[in-house]
């Protein structure tokens, strides 16, 4: 392609809209622009980045003997009603798009397509000769983020890869899932990327297992705990540790002591002079559920440890048939005034007992609200601890359970493991931390979907089952733009060969140099003619601009028809590494083709 | 691929949703599946004729140096409302899905993207240097049709190709029409599609010329009109003709008489013992605009002549500013009920007289609304006519314009032409009628989104202009559908071989014959290795099965190792012609290659 017919705009200065380097050189680079909030149009250079990364995808996705489809992104409420997911993602998470048509139904935009699959499932889908299937396509999806942010990180629309497996048993879903897991490490080797696999949560598509790759970023997301010796890695959000080894406890007898302005860990341990692992913490959470029941939520956890938001909606989330509901719509931790409808008198987090339901609801006519009780399994083990008095002011110590207070009966992990914790597969190995960008996900959904819209299939000894499922998700646009958060310098984009929109770049310096010009136009010829995809700067520009423009856009390729043009040769700039060299004019062709088969290898 | 591995299903029975044939079997043979009214699934073997499609078309567009884009679906309001559309596609006509975004903002699921682009266009095109441009982007579109029908035909999600060209003059503008027009004809001919390029109206999208691809089939939704000279082909939407000759009129003075019983043309005929060519038909509408305001229209047409609901649309749209409004929002014949707003007393519409606002509009308090007349062409040379008397049960005859009534002051071409009619650019030319469907339509838009949007362009000579444009659709699942109904038999589909899913099918009739099932794995291997989409039926299913399945899905090429494998050959059967041959098991390929280069010429 010639830059002089190329719509092909690039911008001196670092627009204002964007925060992250790779969002700025793409607005810069001209591969983008903002049309709203979390909504871009892709300019021709980044259609084809967007194709490159497609074509891999495709290339895996088909390797596996997976089926391209293509679902709709308009979906009725009613197969989200069907799953029990229509309130989740238009109230709870509240990311799906929601619009009434002219015959006033309701339909959602596509932010996931587990429903629109499971029907097609349950109606082609009748038995186990079927089995199993897997179905992809790549579509633009949306999702209404309550913060877009970062350009394609996080968009409102976006481009994803999705597919769906079906399987007759378990076992079968644990092999295609396992084929994924392999075509996604292609993918991503492919597309020359530094990543990670880890260990993730489901969140509200749910399911058994399921693990992230991670595109490693400094401006990533997300936070990722691993180990040296590769064995475990895992997004925070799911991560497990040993918590560090409690101190034995100084308080050898039950009391209860005056602790005036100690409502934090830190000021009660230097006010007694003990270890934070005496301590139990009580943490307190308000939980609202679909039908509209709260719950107060009491979480005992060990005084030096957190609880992980994550743990604790997933948990709250498997109690909700207990109330009746089928979704928590929020958690959040009660202030003063959000007591003060139940307390006879607000008391300060930090002085809660593990009891805290005994003491603190207020009688009629206030509203006793329910009450759940969680320990960490990090307090099991403690004994002689330190904890609040349900006192303004006042902490016991030297407490036991069994004794003064009683274990909850659900008893689970719902600590955040950090870094510099220990591994649990080998106490040996340290946690460390990464920032990445989650650019794939695949989970084993189990039978979720299958029972609740009853998509089934007949086994070989004739029993109606419900299908095993699987889904597999890339973000195409995300991965686009995590390589340019991975890969560029102070002058711009360096595309790794496999997804830069072009491999090579050929600059006439002075359009008035006919030796120049003929030269560059020969090369273009030949490269083209060679399968090399190449871009001719025949713009009428300064060499200084031209070569400013090569960088910033990123092609990995610069071949510029300049001064050693007079010895039968040309300078050839790999752009990651800046080196240069100077190559005879007949063998540019041949160079280059060895350094992009390289390069794809 | 291995149909015993793929998601394939085939039906006995005609669907009951579907009414026209290639409804009827993309449902049977397993290529769609309905998710709501007008919303469907494409399966794998759907999405590859898909793919097929999309693959010409970018081929054709690259091949005249346009470049390829993808715009969001997700439009903001004001961006409609800055082109003036807005009102028009949300109330009007009605057919873009709107939603409200949770920051409460309005956005249209995008029909098309004039909008879009022109906002790009206004960002990045700043100089004639940078001109011409032409873009284009292949994605899926939204319409909220009051009747979504016949599958992907009328379809409310659907696939398109649309592109939009900008330039420094209308002939510049006029050179790129002139390439998409014949890149148009290029795609539709490689599609192996029988089409026809025509004259059409541009409808909301506006602009001057526009031309439509209609591919032909009886179960079209278009009608065209052409001449067999190749000269003239129109939508009857657009269509102009010669009006057939008036006869002299009999009534060669005045009168007023009584017509009992005569609210037709033909019955007016008849009593009168005269030609339809003798009357002015007075039809009256009731136009609403976009402000309120309400119009009684009155056209004066010969009375063997019909009004052309575009035509006249296309006019009250242009007389909007004379009204204060920007958009006709509805159109309607007014019936009793609605005259009985403004008459003394509702007149049946037979006996309207030309000057019908004279006699017809009561005195207060009525509501007095305002009038407008339009004259037909065909009625300014008629003399000594017959009209309305604005009385019921009575007409005039012997009538003359500038005696009783005066002609109106707009006189345009409001007729509908008609098959039998003679041809404009020669009256010995007559119009035939063909069914077509639209499959694409290219309009040269003029300045109409530049000026209302500011997208300029600093001339040569350092002026600001406006940028011409022009845009370029192509219906790709439209054109997948249309195949179908253009070529199919009372066995199914019979796909042109540019678009089959796949291009041959081998068959091994019976999966106990261990040769039948050599012979057909290794013909397989061979035929993919030779670059040849194939399918095996290797599923345990009886042969008649496969062979009926075979003709549904309509794939070209059938290979059956079936008996007369004894003697090294395998039966071919064509698709399309039903022609069988037993070819050599060494020849089959070649075969094929040589069939399908030829098809695909």
């Amino acid at each position: 392609m010639r830059l002089s017919q190329m719509l092909f705009v690039t911008l001196r200065e670092d627009p204002a809209e964007a925060e992250i380097p790779s969002h700025k050189l793409l607005l810069r680079a001209g591969y983008i622009r903002r049309v709203a909030s979390g909504i871009y149009s892709y300019l021709p250079l980044m259609w084809r980045v967007l194709q490159k990364v497609s074509r891999i995808v495709r290339e895996e996705m088909d390797a596996t003997g997976a089926q391209e489809c293509l679902l709709p992104q308009l979906q009725p409420a009613e197969l989200w009603q069907e799953s029990g997911r229509w309130d989740t993602y238009t109230q709870a998470e509240g990311i799906m798009f929601t619009l009434t048509d002219r015959q006033n139904r309701q339909l959602g935009l596509g932010p996931t397509h587990e429903e629109i699959i499971t029907t097609l499932a349950r109606d082609l889908i009748r038995s186990y000769r079927q089995l199993p299937q897997n179905l992809y396509q790549l579509q633009t999806k949306f999702r209404d983020e309550i913060r877009p942010r970062f350009g394609l990180m996080r968009g409102r629309e976006f481009i994803m890869k999705d597919a769906y497996s079906f399987h007759s048993s378990e076992e079968s879903l644990r092999e295609t899932y396992g084929a994924m897991d392999q075509a996604y490490r292609n993918m991503f080797r492919r597309c020359g990327l530094q990543f990670r696999p880890v260990q993730a949560d489901s969140g509200a598509i749910g399911g058994s297992a399921s693990q992230e790759f991670m595109i490693l970023a400094e401006a990533g997301e997300d936070e990722i705990l691993y180990t040296d010796d590769g064995q475990y890695a895992a997004n925070v959000e799911k991560a497990v540790s040993l918590p560090a080894d409690a101190v034995e406890s100084p308080f050898t007898s039950y009391e209860r002591r005056e602790t005036p302005n100690t409502p934090t860990i830190a000021s009660l341990c230097q006010f007694l002079n003990c270890s934070p692992t005496h301590i139990v913490k009580n943490v307190l959470y308000q939980a609202v559920y679909d039908n509209g029941t709260t719950v107060l939520v009491l979480v005992n956890i060990r005084g030096d440890e957190d609880v992980n938001g994550v743990k604790l909606t997933n948990e709250l989330t498997r109690q909700a048939p207990r109330y009746g509901a089928k979704t928590l719509l929020a958690l959040t931790v009660p202030d003063g005034e959000a007591q003060a409808k139940w307390a006879a008198e607000p008391l300060p987090l930090g002085y809660i007992a593990p009891n805290l339901a005994d003491g603190y609801i207020a009688p009629q006519p206030r509203v006793a609200p329910q009450f759940l009780r969680l320990a960490d399994l990090t307090v099991l083990e403690l004994q002689n601890f330190v904890t609040g008095a349900n006192e303004t002011g006042f902490h016991v110590m030297g407490a036991n359970w069994g004794q003064e207070f009683e274990l909850p009966a659900i008893q689970i992990d719902l600590r955040s493991a950090k870094a510099g914790d220990r591994a649990p597969h080998d106490p040996s190995q340290i946690l460390h931390s990464a920032r990445g960008i989650e650019a794939g996900h695949i989970f084993q959904l189990g039978l979720k979907y299958s029972q609740a819209m009853g998509a089934t299939y007949t086994s070989e000894s004739g029993e109606e089952l419900p299908l095993w499922m699987g889904c597999y998700g890339v973000g195409v646009s995300r991965i686009a733009q995590a390589a340019v958060e991975q890969s560029h310098d102070q002058n711009g984009i360096i595309w790794p060969v496999a997804l830069a929109p072009y491999q090579a770049i050929v600059i006439m310096p002075n359009l008035n140099a006919s030796d120049q010009v003929a030269a560059a136009e020969a090369l273009y010829g030949q490269l083209q003619a060679a399968g090399i995809e190449v871009l001719l700067d025949d713009r009428d520009e300064r060499a200084g601009v031209k070569f400013k423009d090569a960088d910033l856009i990123g092609i990995p390729y610069r071949i510029v028809t300049g001064r050693s043009l007079k010895e039968g040769k040309v300078e050839v700039v790999q752009r990651a590494t800046g080196e240069s060299q100077d190559i005879p004019l007949d063998q540019v062709v041949s160079t280059l083709q060895g350094w992009i088969a390289a390069a794809l290898a």
